[in-house]
């Protein structure tokens, strides 16, 4: 009886091979914001302590805790000596990587004068009269070459991607012309372009391009603006189809009416683009409205939307956009994200970064002014910042949180627990940016 | 009359000749902020175009533009090969370095959680019957060893210092006895003498320590706060008057009454401290008006001060320090800037760093939502942040403004006019600060 064979455990699952190119290891804290149950995660945003996480040409292939049902992690090419990069996190805190959802980074000049003087007093109405406000940036915009705009909106990705942010859509609209729209647009792509080709740097950035050619009635049709929305019908939207995944107008008094939009997002529509909408910022005008009418991904802003208005976006599945950079900067009341929030809604949080309204690349900046002046808790935050950013792209099915099939794109931060997001204000807690193959 | 000879020019002064260890050059714009007129200043801040700035041991000699009457610097030992350091500041824009003047920086623990719970509804005074709120950060201090304390404290000073901050108050009050409030106020001395050991580095900070032993009654004088208070006035004020500038209280109901406060101020007064008092900011608590009584250096937060309080300070020369990062975190309403300006106060902003009710350390996110908030323009938040930090310490004949006779201590900004500050938000903006020799 002294030569003891070892039983097989009948309750010990064999060992599971799974493929992989990289596995990260030491992580104190993943905040995966999964939408679906993950095993041994807590609270609301299933946080995992003691994670590990196995990625395969760019997709997470498993996500558990240390040495809890690991499962057996096997390189593409077993020949291949480099086998699985290992990467330690060095007990960093992980959150999915900020998805920005709204911005207006690709322009040239700025309107820190402009700032100071509505601070002072001076309407936007007189700015306008003077030919500033987005006349200013349109002029700059469309006097620059298109090298000079890429190496401004690459100087300020790099800064988004330093504050946590690893999808930034970009919308065009300085251009107001044919050529200019066009311009912006293919610096855009090329923004994309750039990070396609970097997938063998870890901290690169995704760009979702956008085109608002109705962003504001340009000079030379001022009295003829039927001629200007014919020219984004008719000739703009066929030629950019393949240039631009949304396309986005802004529903204002001063812009473009619900008319004018219905028109081009229609038409948008027909041609496969997908629908945002500037909707109700300054006035109610309707725009909330005509994005559940059309089935928009996203209404942006919301100020003045009505309760009905609301009622109809959830209904129709739109995502609510929330943009605290504008009432950070114009000093106007912050819309209440509760009440959004206790209507059952998505809602999305983005900086709006923009020379004129909203002058911030930093999606920490906009958590803590969401948890500060709008009322919401660090998991609607978070929320706000990551899945739902990903869910006003429509990419919801691909970023956004961690979870197994997704891509792994992560935000690695400078704490010791995810609680002191929000808490440690005004500094970047953001260490960096990990994007593996 | 092939030969010549220049006539001198009887208009032309001769160069004079100025001793100086560091010349400074290249700066795009220099911001002074200040008090005396500065011969080609522009505006408000008195702002130089294409400057120089010539230091000495430390102190400014000569302030100046490019190529305008400069006079001729020499070394101070011509034979010295090092002869005068040149610094390239390559087209900065520069201001003094912030002081933020209120700060709690010396503590151990965070009490995130706290901040958490709050926001879910729990009241502060919940808070502390569980023993949380200040008890926590007293109890994780009173253990923390004096090298943990120094340890920590450092790494936010260097974090203070990479926002711009070139001297900073810094208080004691989570000891709460006689061995542990000397502890802390060790710990600043060292901070500062570490300060002092380093004026070779360039990039220093200045610490300035206050005695606040009056910031709660601790655990163990509940029922007895009289023999707490006899504690301070008899033992620890007079033990502490050679490590310690200022003398505050936390005059607040849930604190100590103004009869309290101003018998440890008065005798703080007789032992030769300056005075500071944390007024007003829960309740109309007579704070303020005990500022002014006793001439106190300072009175802070004040928003529930009264317009006679106000007058009163005014009157006794009392500068008003708002602290809007406590409205930020509490989510309680911003004072009005405007009425402490228009009522003719110096108003000074400082950050009130600390675990319970601002945990941020970067002086330029007090600055915007001074601006955002509390409707303060550009050029009165950078005077709050500066000149009027340095008048809340007692030190303006030192510090805050770039002039001759005051100390050298820069902050250089990577924007391209000063006017990006504060519409350019949520970002570091500070390249390094810079104090030569
Ligand atoms: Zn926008
Ligand atoms: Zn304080």
């Amino acid at each position: 009886m002294t030569d003891e064979v070892q039983p097989v455990d009948p309750y010990q699952k064999p060992p599971t091979t799974i493929l992989a190119s990289t596995v990260i290891r030491n992580i104190k804290q993943l905040v995966t914001v999964a939408q679906a149950p993950i095993e041994g995660a807590s609270g609301p945003l299933q946080v995992l302590e003691q994670a590990v996480i196995a990625v395969h040409k760019g997709s997470i292939v498993w996500i558990g805790q240390e040495g809890v049902n690991e499962p057996h992690f096997v390189a593409d090419n077993p020949e291949d000596s480099n086998g699985i990069t290992l990467i330690d996190a060095r007990g960093a805190v992980i959150t999915p990587g900020f998805v920005d959802s709204h911005t207006h980074l690709v322009f040239a000049g700025d309107r820190s004068e402009e700032f100071h003087l509505r601070r002072a007093g001076v309407s936007y109405g007189e700015l306008l009269a003077q030919g500033r406000g987005i006349l200013t940036t349109m002029q700059a915009t469309r006097e620059a070459s298109e090298e000079e705009l890429q190496q401004s909106a690459l100087a300020r990705l790099a800064s988004v991607r330093q504050h946590g942010t690893t999808t930034v859509e970009v919308k065009t609209g300085y251009g107001l012309s044919k050529e200019t729209e066009e311009t912006c647009l293919r610096v855009i792509n090329s923004l994309n372009a750039t990070w396609q080709e970097s997938l063998s740097s870890l901290d690169s950035i995704r760009v979702v391009p956008t085109f608002l050619g109705a962003h504001s009635v340009p000079p030379e049709y001022r009295g003829q603006r039927q001629r200007y929305v014919d020219l984004i019908v008719e000739e703009m939207l066929p030629a950019f189809v393949h240039l631009s995944r949304f396309c986005d107008v802004f529903c204002e008094r001063e812009a473009f009416t619900v008319e004018e939009c219905r028109r081009i997002l229609t038409r948008a529509k027909e041609l496969g683009y997908q629908l945002k909408v500037h909707a109700d910022q300054l006035t109610p005008g309707g725009g909330a409205r005509l994005a559940a009418e059309l089935g928009a991904t996203s209404a942006d802003h919301l100020d003045f939307a009505t309760d009905e208005d609301l009622d109809a976006m959830r209904e129709a599945g739109v995502v609510a956009t929330l943009l605290p950079g504008c009432s950070y900067t114009l000093r106007t009341p912050y819309p209440s994200a509760r009440r959004f929030l206790d209507r059952g809604l998505h809602v999305a949080l983005a900086t709006d970064f923009n020379p004129g309204t909203s002058y911030c690349e930093n999606m920490q900046m906009m958590l803590g002014l969401a948890m500060s002046a709008m009322g919401m808790s660090l998991e609607e935050a978070l929320t706000a910042t990551t899945i739902n950013g990903a869910r006003a792209l429509a990419l919801h099915d691909q970023i956004g949180s961690i979870e197994v099939g997704k891509r792994c794109e992560l935000a690695l931060w400078s704490i010791q627990d995810y609680h002191e997001i929000g808490y440690h204000f005004g500094v970047n807690l953001i260490h960096s940016v990990l994007m593996p193959k």
